[in-house]
């Protein structure tokens, strides 16, 4: 059964497991006492700091371990802005970083700080001059990811660090997701990343700050991890994520090079098998293992769905599979589909034949999906007498509905005529411009109406 | 090996262990997920979640898992101060609480609330009627512990919450050392514990806020855990914590009985066996587990390590174990003797011989450490002649020397006569009158001296 959704959670290592287990009997006990079994645990804990800052690339002393990589985020953020308090209360952060990293922004709105979220190109990727233009003499922080969490873009890190640099800005680096292909380039400030997302076990995250670096623990004083982690450690699992990241490295070239394969082979093949379906992110500067499309009149929900009882499992950013019915951040900054949207990580390991039966059975699950939706996709027939305007109200519907509906009635209007389709779907806003894109149709613009948004909508063939 | 210190970590349960290794094949998927390793994710939380919130005495929808007990503390108490904001900054905290709830009192208090911390009797208890006249107005939130985490005594819980429930303040509980045992007792309002200390894994907390309590999230929003407890969750140790508190809670009343009275056993003998030792805490209100001595005349850190290579690990709360030179908040509240200080904590299933064997290791143990410092014990005798002043300068000494020094000279004064200790070690303040009282001498009092503190003892006997 393939799981394919390692950038939420990847399976345990077994190097990882294998480490658990030994460190469940030698370090449950205290290693901050100094009785044998909490000299062992000291041990055990030193030796995994050691390895992990190896491959993190700082010295052992700059790196704490955190309960997951969310939290290791939290503080990290909170703890160097109050060690740069005095220069300012201004953060610079990409529109498409992690929501630990967006939420740790609203904390700092509601302080009475102010933020900058740099925009991202179609792909994803944040421009250098836009994120260096965003610094500002009173910039307490700068946070970029190392490569994106939904799309596999990877960002500039090492151009933006030295941006950050040329004005005595720290940079927090969120390599969440790239931590186990390799070490991060650059000359970051800190680092922050999770042990779960290279099969490393739940209940670990790292925190890395640099010597020299401002920083100030915000929460309440701790004797722990340099204070910068409160809490008895979890050292049975930062043993274990130490040994795996470790071992995942060791492997990481060849297994990269094996996975960047096959997550082309999707790219390529997606659109060519799916009729409407549009891959998202940086097609070359990208995540190896991690690719994601979006497919038009596809509820997100119901092609997981289908694709779960297919035996695939793979997450979506559409509103249509998220209990806040908004469409994913990263899809909207990008200004890409959000509707029917996949996305595929693969775990270490993955086999070939596994990648190409889901490309067998995608087609089949989404054209299943359209079916009962009552899609007809391609370019409708003008007939003669067709009205110049026509309003579609869909007040009330969801995503992928108001798209649906869009695509059934174009056709009624004459070419060069309008459709007004009324929506207070907040995933309209992204996706019937994405639409118009993907079927040459021209995009005119919005207006508030009661009850929601009118979309205008010129057919063009 | 005997392992005696439980109340800083017990050993794995065989049951955590078994069911961390089942958790960790079934759980490692994120529950928030809809894919099938999701859903196995989410069945396992969901019935860890109704496994914990049995044994504490809520529903399951007051429960979260946090990753540690000190988390719990932490954001138990931020979350509780918060919802209050409008009542007032006010908390009320008891002398002897665990250091995560005084370090959150010292946040409150740094961001400009105040802080009431309600003196105990000398055996470590708190009284109903002084925690009751702390309660005010403008008192946001109270804590108290179930049972101090140092010398075993039980606290009056249900008593102090019905006094808080009279005022309307909200009452939170830290059960970490007694969870195991039992469900706290008395209509509490929050409620905090640990898994490490009953046998599950570290790693895990349990924050319960009853429905009703006014709690608002103090940092970044986040969907785990009904926003209490940020970070992709811990699962398999989690399942672990669960499955263990439910396994030590079935045999709590027998094995609690038959610690008890190896307890008893050793509150017993240690005066007899020891000479100049002190059995501190509750004789009877107390923990089942955990007993707690101090040793006129040693360095508590000799004593340990003297019993480390006896084959016994115990913890300490004298000055001269701890980086900070100071002795135990604990022990300094309840104003008794903090040198030599050893607290014994029994794990699960501590076999009575090894307690045997231990109080056979014991007296000698103390005797080679006070050989060692050249402490002659037992009452001095007195000469002829003898000044009826006499100055004593152990500035820039550490416990226990000012007090063994002290024992040394106070034969040179005549009886009626004064010895006036010039230290500057903490440690002294608390330990000088403890001696005092533990040979019959009278303590005057304290004079503030050139770079540090003089101590009148008045020789008696």
């Amino acid at each position: 059964m393939p799981y394919f959704d390692a950038a939420s959670a990847a399976p345990l290592h077994p190097v990882a497991r294998q480490a658990l287990l030994a460190a469940l009997d030698e370090g449950w006990a205290d290693p901050a006492r100094l009785y044998r079994e909490g000299r062992r645990a000291r041990l055990l804990l030193d030796a995994a700091r050691e390895a992990a800052a190896e491959a993190v690339g700082c010295r052992p002393d700059e790196l704490v371990f955190t309960p997951s990589g969310t939290r290791a985020l939290h503080e990290g953020i909170a703890g160097a802005l109050a060690g740069r308090r005095r220069v300012g209360r201004h953060l610079v952060v990409s529109a498409v970083e992690h929501s630990a990293v967006l939420h740790s922004a609203e904390v700092l709105e509601a302080a009475g700080g102010t933020v900058t979220r740099v925009a991202v190109e179609r792909t994803g990727r944040v421009g250098v001059g836009a994120y260096a233009q965003a610094l500002r003499p009173d910039t307490a922080l700068a946070v970029l990811q190392s490569a994106n969490h939904e799309v596999g873009t990877e960002q500039p890190v090492a151009e933006v660090a030295e941006a950050c640099r040329a004005v005595g800005v720290p940079l927090l680096v969120d390599a969440a997701q790239s931590l186990g292909w390799g070490p991060v380039a650059g000359d970051w400030s800190l680092l922050a990343a999770s042990a779960h997302k290279w099969g490393g076990p739940s209940g670990v995250g790292l925190l890395a700050v640099r010597k020299g670096v401002r920083y100030a623990v915000a929460g309440p004083s701790d004797e722990r991890e340099s204070g910068r982690a409160p809490g008895f450690p979890n050292l049975p699992a930062v043993v274990a994520a130490a040994a795996s990241l470790r071992a995942v490295r060791q492997e990481a070239a060849q297994e990269g090079a094996r996975l960047r394969e096959l997550v082309e082979r999707v790219r390529v093949r997606v659109p060519e098998l799916v009729p409407d379906a549009e891959v998202v992110g940086d097609p070359v500067r990208r995540l190896p293992h991690l690719v994601t499309f979006s497919c038009l009149y596809v509820d997100g929900e119901a092609l997981l769905h289908a694709l779960d009882q297919a035996g695939f499992s793979v997450s979506s950013g559409s509103s249509c599979t998220s209990s806040t019915l908004t469409p994913s951040h990263v899809l909207r900054a990008m200004g890409v589909l959000s509707e029917g949207n996949v996305r595929v990580s693969l775990p270490w390991g993955t086999a070939a034949e596994d990648v190409e039966r889901f490309l067998d059975v995608l087609p089949g699950a989404v054209a299943g999906v359209r079916e009962q939706l009552g899609v007809r996709t391609g370019v409708p027939t003008s007939a003669s007498g067709d009205p110049a305007e026509l309003v579609l109200d869909t007040l009330g519907k969801r995503c992928p509905i108001p798209v649906i509906e869009l695509a059934k009635v174009i056709g009624s209007v004459e070419v060069g005529g309008v459709v007004r389709v009324l929506s207070d779907d907040s995933a309209a806003r992204l996706d019937i411009p994405a639409w118009c894109e993907m079927c040459g149709h021209e995009y005119v613009g919005e207006e508030a109406v009661e009850g929601g948004v009118a979309y205008r909508v010129r057919r063009r063939v």
